[in-house]
């Protein structure tokens, strides 16, 4: 009976091991090919939402202040002023006297 | 007899279902691996390749529009002039009386 | 005998093989789901931390140029001179007869 007992499990486990360690490398390799797929298309789908979105904040006076989390690209002037600098990155200020308004161009990335 | 076919169904099958068991959370360890290094590289080398593009659209008159897709960031004007609005984030509108030129800074995010 | 072996093997193998036919498509949803669940994470993460940044390159005469990797995004000048153009991408040119300075607004994004 010893025999019987030692050959049924030859004969079961044997090829069950065999046939997992071939499907091994067929399942990694199918995961590897869903886990590239997946991540592509995800990654490409989330930023194809990013963007730049700009907008204007125009002011009486010399300074115009961008809102929380954008930053200046451009200022514009009344009085036909070209002159100005940034201030702390979020704050245009138009130089020339008498400057009646300051629009600041204000932009950010969106998503 | 049936105690011979219960023992080797012991046999046979307790190893297994124990040997299953360990390997799901090896197998899960690992597929957790594959996709957390998919994902690194894929959103580091995507994000690498997005930046900042600008192009300038200069047009006669006082108006100068930006391409599809666009958003203007800065204006100028001609008879150096200061003033200037943007139209629909994506139009520069120069202010000054008989402005004879007027170009947009038009930008957007390229991947 | 041979009855015996042959019975036992159809108990053994048979529900191994369903339940193996049965795993992949659980292990497929699952996989499906870790997938998303990681890349969601990391795209969110990396994309927070990508955002424009701007700097501002002063310089005496008619042209001040960015520094390597940004783009201008507007020009501001001396003499309250409105009109500039772009050269490169890269450099405001101021275009008013004796300008003193010129800005660049100097912008890229950052990871």
């Amino acid at each position: 009976m010893i025999k019987v007992i030692l050959f049924l499990l030859l004969v079961v486990l044997i090829p069950a091991n065999y046939a997992n360690a071939q499907a091994c490398c067929s399942i990694d390799r199918a995961i590897d090919a869903k886990i590239k797929a997946a991540v592509d298309s995800k990654v490409s789908a989330t930023l194809a939402k990013s963007q730049l979105t700009c907008t204007t904040i125009k002011t009486s006076g010399a300074l115009a202040a961008c809102l929380h989390g954008y930053t200046v690209t451009g200022c514009s002037c009344g009085k036909a002023c070209g002159s100005w600098d940034v201030r702390d990155n979020s704050t245009c200020h138009c130089q020339c006297a008498n400057v009646d308004w300051t629009a600041a161009r204000c932009c950010k990335i969106v998503r």
